[in-house]
């Protein structure tokens, strides 16, 4: 069992004169007057390592000369202050060790830069690169933060199912499961009943804020709906709180806070990746992240934004009047040309909304609210939910749902029921927002479309 | 929007004297001497606050006097000290209101104590009781700690993907989805190819840890397995950490570390919940975990485990041969007799384990870890995988896998391979283990097992 020293912590501690071993991937090498100079990166950071080889080391010639992008290597050195610019260290080696070569004839990921639809067809071999590992690097902060945030509150966890035989959003566009075997049909022949992927672990979420008080999911969700288009995944994570004795303006202020926590968090934690993306991916997105971070969320109801939309003297694709869901292009026209920084918008017309939502006391709007961030667009979708069982009933009675499968979901308001309250965070909006990546299927390991599930 | 102050923090912080605003559901009413004297519980933590209603209170009888369990109120009053035993404060209310009713002819928790099976039954009200509610903090707990030890190391989260082509183990278990449209097949509607759901993230942790160093992943995962046992679910959570440049030594270091900083962890942050288990669930149960966490774990190759066993003048119901699987019996017989403490096993037959799994230069063995912990069995299965392309490319023909289905994977071989090696930590076996609870039914929110899925 040998240890390494990582390559962040080395870049970071910078312990001249120390003898080191370090391990990872080579990115350059170029030779000049006896010596090699190695790029060396072990994923731990964007930057790489500069190693530097005397052609007098024992595999000089069959080994070091013979490294190109991609090859795996185990260096033991000493640190050095550094010449170059643009590095405070580098590391003399006195033994570097080949341990896997990478053909650079057969090798896709050469030192030019290749496209992000190259990369996809490659996904097993994308994290090598800076900008996918950087979103990895990213996306895992992220997630962290995510539970922090909660945790701190007092929020406890909930895995809601994968596999279930409620439809939350009645959409119809749930993927069935079965077990392969010729029986009853898809589900049947292993639950007993039709089973399908959760399109959202808030009904289950709502049983235990019920019990517990706050609490959140964090999981996979999945939608079957045929869209090829670089904001939709068949498979996507997705953060739902889920707060008992909360109110619609309450859920707003959680969700606020939420989003400007985690922008603080990953400028901090993660400044050199967010460094990358804003000289290559996206100009100006520090700057753009830290003053969302820095001042209050906008908010109108949609009446408002109905109004608003309508005295634009813009003409829509679609024709703006009350009732209407709101479209990209309204939210759009919204977020990135009057308000230019988050809008929440809230009480939605109740036609629009699922059965679940509150009714506001107008009779026609229910407690919903939506928040929309420039460049990205719904980042997150909440409401106040139902918490008056007939009401509850006769909204459920009207969408056509059988009562008789949510029974379990009544019981929440037939005994015990308090106002509740949550939302809703796709979480590859929200890197997507962080990152400033165009494409959805950039900041996901590995993206599930439309006949696209390589591995 | 009104805010609330959570009794965990009222408990901990004991502000005499203040006004306080709390809401939650109650527990027991009894009335004596023109008082009543209401348990509310908030689902913050197991204790309940005492409120000390007057009968003066304006809807002392219409309201407070009808207060059963299950009920939710809000109450406003002033903390003061208790006189009574086993709670340091109590509520003086100023004013209680009744949020919600909860009919004592129907509502099925009582406060008899009720069985873990009648509770399964009603998994929508299980988390409201003391043993299921301390569960959900203590899983909460458990998770949370997970991405802190992992984080605090610099490993990256992978969000592995829950639908996928590829089947890890190759057990035939899989899940198949589908679109609920004829066609094809089973998910050859919308992916183009047949997709099931994920059995294991280990060969797309591979993918990251090969580009990144240290990751891991925690996500749920399938098996479409028919067992009805109180250890097996259709649907569990799994800890897959995955190390590059690492070998069986580190491996099982980690492993072992893992374990220990989780039970440290639990004992201190849910010290209360913990009680509870160890009193009514599984005596000395914290005692037991203290002891684990304080002493290393014990280690014999499985060779040493077969001499072992044929040693010992047990007769088993499968007889000990060299080459067989370690069956329950024998597992618990090492654990729980001969070492009484987490025991790691290591290099098991090459013909028993999976295709991934580097042969050790014995060549009938490969450097496979179990970790086996008394009263449990196995928590923890991994190994050093197989990073030779010859080797594994094999491996993997003799297995009958279709090397074009692979060719992702045994690309991670063919261009830059380093050693590396990971493991599965099943959670719920985790979250028993450490609580103690008998069935893993109860350790996870929605159990998914034969014939149940009811929401």
């Amino acid at each position: 069992m040998r240890t390494y020293t990582k390559i962040r912590q080395l870049l970071a501690r910078q312990p001249l004169g120390e003898t080191v071993r370090v391990a990872g991937w080579v990115r350059t090498r170029r030779d000049t007057g006896g010596f090699s100079f190695i790029e060396v990166n072990d994923g731990s950071c964007l930057g790489n390592l500069q190693v530097i080889a005397d052609k007098r080391l024992g595999n000089y010639e069959a080994g070091i000369k013979r490294l190109t992008a991609g090859c795996s290597v185990e260096v033991e050195g000493t640190v050095q202050e550094s010449p170059a610019r643009g590095q405070a260290v580098e590391l003399v080696a006195a033994e570097i060790k080949v341990v896997g070569w990478a053909d650079p004839e057969t090798y896709p990921l050469q030192k030019k830069r290749h496209s992000f639809e190259f990369l996809r067809e490659i996904a097993h071999l994308r994290p090598r690169t800076n900008a996918l590992g950087a979103v990895a690097r990213v996306r895992s902060r992220l997630a962290y933060a995510v539970h922090a945030f909660f945790q701190e509150r007092g929020f406890i966890q909930v895995h809601t199912p994968i596999i279930t035989t409620s439809d939350c959003e009645g959409a119809g566009e749930m993927f069935q499961i079965s077990t392969g075997q010729p029986s009853g049909g898809p589900g049947t022949d292993f639950f007993g009943r039709r089973a399908g992927l959760t399109v959202s672990g808030q009904l289950q979420a709502e049983v235990y804020a019920l019990a517990l008080g706050d609490v959140y999911t964090f999981g996979p969700t999945f939608r079957a709906e045929n869209s090829n288009t670089s904001r939709h995944l068949a498979e996507f994570w997705m953060i739902e709180p889920e707060m008992a004795f909360c109110d619609l303006a309450g859920n707003r202020r959680i969700a606020e806070e939420l989003l400007k926590y985690l922008l603080d968090d990953i400028l901090a934690a993660c400044a050199e990746d967010m460094e990358l993306f804003d000289r290559f991916i996206a100009k100006g997105l520090v700057e753009r992240l830290r003053s969302v971070a820095g001042q209050d969320f906008a908010h109108i109801t949609y009446t408002e934004a109905v109004e608003e939309l309508q005295h634009s003297g813009r003409t829509f694709d679609f024709p703006v009047r009350w009732g209407i869901d709101l479209q990209s292009e309204h939210e759009r026209y919204l977020t990135d040309e009057v308000y230019r920084r988050p809008l929440v918008v809230t009480d939605y017309p109740a036609a629009i909304k699922p059965f679940y939502m509150r009714i506001n006391d107008d009779g026609r709007t229910v407690a919903a609210m939506d928040i929309l961030v420039p460049g990205i667009g719904e980042i997150v979708g909440g409401s106040q939910r139902e918490e008056r069982y007939e009401v509850l009933e006769r909204r459920m009675q009207e969408a056509g749902i059988d009562l008789d499968d949510y029974r379990w979901y009544l019981d929440l308001r037939r005994y015990g029921t308090v106002p509740h309250a949550g939302f809703g965070l796709g979480f590859e909006r929200l890197v997507q927002f962080v990152s400033g990546m165009a494409n959805i299927r950039e900041v996901i390991p590995f993206p599930r479309t439309p006949g696209f599930a390589p591995c």
